[in-house]
């Protein structure tokens, strides 16, 4: 079905909703936000099959991978249920007064963690689900206590619609303020960015492209009050290959990392784009086996026209640079809304001077870096942008040899992963996601896991407040029996 | 003394060595950090009064003043020593690994907080010891595992000079790496420009004016890789006067703020520059009483001849704006250097006419807005910008009665005060120095306290790893003894 894009004066009506019904929200109880929460995830479940057929056909994902996106958008908005129902995420500080303190008495102060204002959530087109409307940034900009406006991704707007209904179900049987959570279209750019710039909007959550989320940063940070901006945006997420370990399981590494480049039609934030190792015996044969997974692996449909345009545009450039060889590509016919799995190679020298080789090509691609020797391999590590993750195959005493190599990895990505595939983001609360840019705009939160809230929130010190008049997370007796720093003591008493 | 300022290439070999030291010292433990911070503050005490001598010499403050600076520096830095010496302020987060959950095995994840990397601080005029070399902005980058490199403030080079001495002491006594700590002068813009623009930068902390901070804020969002930047701006610190309480109360309010408003020439980021009140008797009153302390209070010798001339600039400026009218101004002779204590006062219709009259005038001076009802009074609340706080004077019952407008501060500011003056931040867990812009340029950290240090760092999962490769905080005998999130419950076992 066609939207009609929101007009600039729904945009404005949509901000001073937000701002009237965050102003009670933020208020309500977290027990209360959580009830909320929980409904959000009922009414996801039962759009049931319509949520299902709905989603398949905008965005070309199999069944199985909706259903389980689903089932991922669910469990975030339960977690983030849980997390604030339970309450010690606001990160209670207390100290109390001593009034005979020389030479000037101590006041009594507490602080806790409030939430920001309206925020403006970006549908992204990889995931309809668990990144769009009800997605993790919208769930933890409503746990958090943020009113939220969705601008529904273009290309999925039908699944967005239903979702934002489910949504909109949920906060009429809780009882939530009207307004907390909105829902706009927007074909263009004219939306977004109205949205970034009105003055109401307090921060912006964006999952996509790296020119999309640059582009919302710079307007957020040119507004008269600049606003914080997370855009998960674009990386590459290097797998090194250590040398000893390689020759013992290359082809079970080339197994993994096959079915990771393919999965999804290599749609994913995470998706495995680069594969560092030191030229010998064993590269050759994992750089063998993984061309016969990637031959034998199928052309997929992706998500829109767009993408796939644009990924059939990225691979033919990276492709027909000099010095890369194409490794192996599917064998099937595809058509052009089709992404061919795709691997090449070329050598560490040719990498480290074309810039584009370490560009994302977004996604069933893969480009193998051939190093002459380790500290080849270091200097490729070392000339990385920042990622969201980095991978490094090896056994444990093999990557012991190489400490120095993860004391440069910490400084390139958010999540470091030893023998493991970077696709499969796990939502809980040691999970980062996130990164230095361009991976993301600030490397300092996270997209996935309960710490998302913390991008949403900022803290408030209360000083000298009779008791009475404190928010329940700071009263004397602690009535929430949440986790507080109390006089430097950690406790719930 | 008259130094010479840094060239480009020393700005580039500065940032140079600062990447080295950094990828070394972040991996040296909490307990020998800490060693580095105490050794810093007995080395900034060991200086004795030549220190004290020098800052005064430069910043024409009170030695009081200088000796309780002095006091707040060296106790940050002992309470960030003690912070990373205990260690839990990474807040790690570990989720052990499921093998057999189906669908997929659940792997082991851990997180913990991460350095940046190398932070630029410059310091601050207006706190030539506790915001400028070892300023809190110094130690809780170093705190973090940052290297540090400071642009001295040009009003106090040779204080800055000294402090300076003292870190790279305590780095020599305590064996740190070369190019932990650095200290650049420059008089104009160039070199903190270059700094700021520099690749190897990870992030910034300036404490200063909206025109500089603004500067910085916009370099960085610029880069290639925009980068971090903590600027504690500008900001009037409203207070509101509830009229019960103030009848009741009038002479002694404007006691307390008479003192604060010319506390240190005015010269503090949360001088109370905004009193709002209700027409009535007892404002009447409490201005008149105001009045009379300005008049009698002596003007003082501002920190530099630049503050000075903008303070007298900035104060014509908003005396001569239609409906303003001078209340009281130090009847003593002042010169040109020096700072003279005046307060005015408008009516609230004037002032939200006038944006002029919302801006800073750094030094000692208020302006009283006066309201013709409590109606009145809330538009005006509305009608402000981020703050660093706000005060609130009324009892319990009163401040009760007015829920809506805490409901409203807490949108404004970053810490509310019930019957106190702004003045005196106290250094402490509970302690938020931040606020929405142009307060500072992101209101989700402080300055001040503990939490300063999570300006500079960012989280770091890692996955499946064994148990001999990572960090001591994560492992899992919890070598370190400190609080982490297993499995979603805190404790230290």
């Amino acid at each position: 079905m066609a939207y009609k894009d929101a007009t600039l004066d729904q945009v404005d009506s949509a901000l001073q909703q937000a701002q009237i019904s965050f102003l009670s929200y933020k208020n309500i109880s977290g027990k209360k936000k959580a009830e909320f929460l929980r409904a959000m995830a009922d009414e996801i479940e039962a759009l049931g099959q319509e949520l299902v057929s709905t989603a398949i056909r905008e965005t070309n994902l199999p069944e199985a991978r909706i259903v389980g996106e689903r089932g991922r958008t669910t469990g975030h908005c339960r977690m983030f249920a849980d997390l604030v129902e339970q309450g010690s995420w606001v990160d209670a500080r207390i100290d109390t007064a001593i009034p005979d303190r020389a030479p000037l008495p101590k006041p009594d102060i507490r602080k806790m963690l409030t939430p920001l204002g309206p925020v403006v959530v970006f549908g992204a087109a990889n995931f309809p689900l668990a990144y769009s409307t009800a997605g993790g940034d919208t769930a933890s900009a409503l746990a958090a206590g943020c009113s939220v406006i969705v601008k529904a991704h273009p290309a999925h707007p039908d699944t967005s619609e239903l979702v934002a209904g489910a949504i909109k179900k949920a906060m009429d049987k809780t009882g939530m303020p009207n307004g907390v959570f909105q829902h706009l279209h927007g074909s263009g750019f004219d939306v977004g960015q109205a949205l970034v710039k009105h003055p109401l909007t307090k921060a912006v959550g964006f999952t996509g492209s790296l020119a999309g989320g640059k582009a919302l940063f710079d307007l957020a940070c040119q507004r008269p009050q600049p606003i914080p901006v997370f855009a998960e945006m674009s990386c590459i997420n290097p797998v090194i290959l250590l040398p000893e370990t390689l020759s013992q399981q290359a082809e079970k590494t080339a197994g993994a990392l096959a079915a990771s480049i393919t999965l999804g039609v290599g749609q994913f934030c995470t998706n495995p784009g680069l594969i560092v190792a030191i030229q010998n015996e064993g590269l050759d044969r994992f750089v063998k086996s993984l061309s016969e997974a990637i031959k034998n692996a199928l052309p997929g449909t992706m998500l829109h026209q767009g993408i796939a345009d644009n990924y059939n545009k990225r691979l033919a450039h990276s492709l027909e640079q000099k010095g890369v060889t194409i490794e192996g590509q599917s064998a099937s016919d595809s058509n052009a809304s089709q992404g061919k799995p795709s691997v090449a190679s070329t050598l560490a020298s040719t990498f480290l001077k074309n810039p584009l080789l370490a560009e994302e090509v977004f996604g069933p691609f893969s480009l193998v870096i051939k190093c002459k020797d380790i500290n080849e391999l270091h200097t490729v590590v070392s000339h990385l942008n920042g990622q969201l993750t980095a991978s490094i195959f090896g056994d444990e005493v093999e990557v012991a040899k190489h400490s120095s190599l993860i004391n440069t990895l910490v400084e390139k990505a958010g999540r470091l992963i030893v023998n493991g595939v970077p696709t499969g983001v796990e939502v809980c609360p040691s999970m980062n996601h996130g990164g230095p840019y361009p991976a993301t705009t600030d490397s300092r939160f996270t997209a996935v896991g309960i710490d998302a809230i913390r991008r949403f929130v900022r803290p408030v010190a209360f000083q000298s407040f009779p008791d009475s008049l404190l928010p329940e997370e700071l009263k004397n007796n602690n009535p929430l029996a949440i986790w507080r720093l109390y006089n430097n003591e950690w406790g719930r008493k």
